[in-house]
């Protein structure tokens, strides 16, 4: 874990470094308390999709563990977005695709994949869920003792999920917008959701264009957690309400704790 | 409204009195801060069928919205229950069958409705909310301009969403454990869930042995509030975690506003 930068404002402390996996660079951001020593628990944020490791509601979400918890937050440009673009025109394709899908409104139709589409997605994930546990095991190495949540929803689901499933390091997640339905690789993501031990909180968006009311409950459903909740709201795919931060922090407090 | 008992504990004053409706006297409580003076919100607790206005949860709900908040609660005893029992015997009877019904598990079968118990269903959520209005008059003749909430689920919902539904003075509900079904007066219910317009919160159980799970979706999806949160726990009718009172506490401290 390379630092490449660093800068405190308003009392948070964004440090961004470069993970290197396989031999890639993969940028990241750590946000943390000014002044911070000791272990705090930590809450990596995965983004959706054609988003990157800083757009507004994930910094928005890093400064208030940090502001209002003291917790400190991290995360990464998921495989083939933010400062790994590589292919800009594809990206902007894409982006299009899903803004697209979005204003189509609700039950648009099943969603076709590719098989270009579909291998693209299943290898992000299968990326993406090794670079989430490198990352653990650099953050590990850095400080000992440190407790882990995870939050993610819609593409940061589809990778979150598998990645929370298999790395016993997090302790509770927050999940959602989206569900089991016909996508590429979902008997494998199901799988993941039935062998989920952690506390989870699932947010739907009753009227999400990209995810039908049935496949976010399917998910609820299959989600193998003692302890899981769904909040739903009305509204889209990108219209979860800002209130429902409050309930992120309120679950992260309630099973990583206080800062020691 | 008749004062006939007062003790104070742990900071907060706990008012016993008497509220005449129609002639009879309907027994309640109301709590506030020990050495509260001006106005503050308050919370109406609708308590469940065989409960009554003191059942440990009310009771612990009331002391949560003074401790945590600041805030008054006030609960009556609904009709036919607590010390408005005049038969003994069929309350008991009643309970049991309520027992019954819960330890027979979800999807035990419609439940049927005989013409005397339709009727009792339908006349006791009537007289729940001229109660309630009544009690509201009566603190409004007490102090100006206090913010009202409701709090109640499952028979707390049915005498609760009605009354809600009719009352301006309601900013606020928490509701749930209830849904749309083959119910005593469910078109009236319908009805009155349509034509909500303050931000509810309604709390389902996933596994709920009284209420089917499409029965406490489509009770949302009837719910005519711009605002309006579904939060789903797994487990049966009494079997909301906890921890759900901290989001209790949330959604009124956004709606209610802190004390003055």
């Amino acid at each position: 874990m390379d630092i490449v930068g660093e800068k405190a404002e308003m009392g948070v402390v964004e440090q961004r470094f470069d993970l290197e996996v396989g031999g890639e660079p993969i940028p990241g951001i750590r946000w943390m308390p000014e002044g911070a020593t000791g272990p705090r628990p930590t809450i990596l944020i995965g983004h959706g999709g054609t988003q990157h490791k800083r757009v507004p509601n994930v910094l928005a979400l890093a400064r208030r563990f940090v502001r209002h918890l003291g917790y400190s937050a991290v995360a990464l440009d998921a495989p083939g977005h933010g400062d790994r673009i590589t292919d800009p025109e594809a990206a902007e394709r894409r982006r299009r695709v899903l803004q697209d899908r979005i204003a189509a409104g609700p039950g648009g139709g099943e969603r076709v994949f590719g098989p270009e589409e579909a291998s693209e997605w299943v290898e992000r994930t299968t990326k993406g869920v090794t670079e989430w546990k490198t990352l653990l095991d650099e953050l590990d190495a850095l400080q000992a003792g440190v407790r882990y949540g995870y939050w993610g929803v819609s593409m940061g689901t589809a990778i979150g999920l598998p990645f929370v499933a298999e790395e016993p390091r997090i302790a509770a997640a927050v999940l959602g917008l989206a569900g089991l339905g016909n996508r590429p690789g979902s008997e494998q993501f199901e799988g993941s959701a039935r062998s989920l031990r952690v506390p989870v909180l699932l947010v739907l968006q009753w009227n999400d264009e990209l995810v039908g009311q049935q496949e976010g409950l399917s998910l609820f459903d299959a989600i193998g957690s003692m302890e899981k909740t769904a909040h739903i709201h009305p509204g889209g795919h990108v219209e979860t309400p800002l209130f429902e931060r409050d309930a992120y922090e309120a679950f992260f407090l309630r099973h990583l704790g206080p800062v020691d």
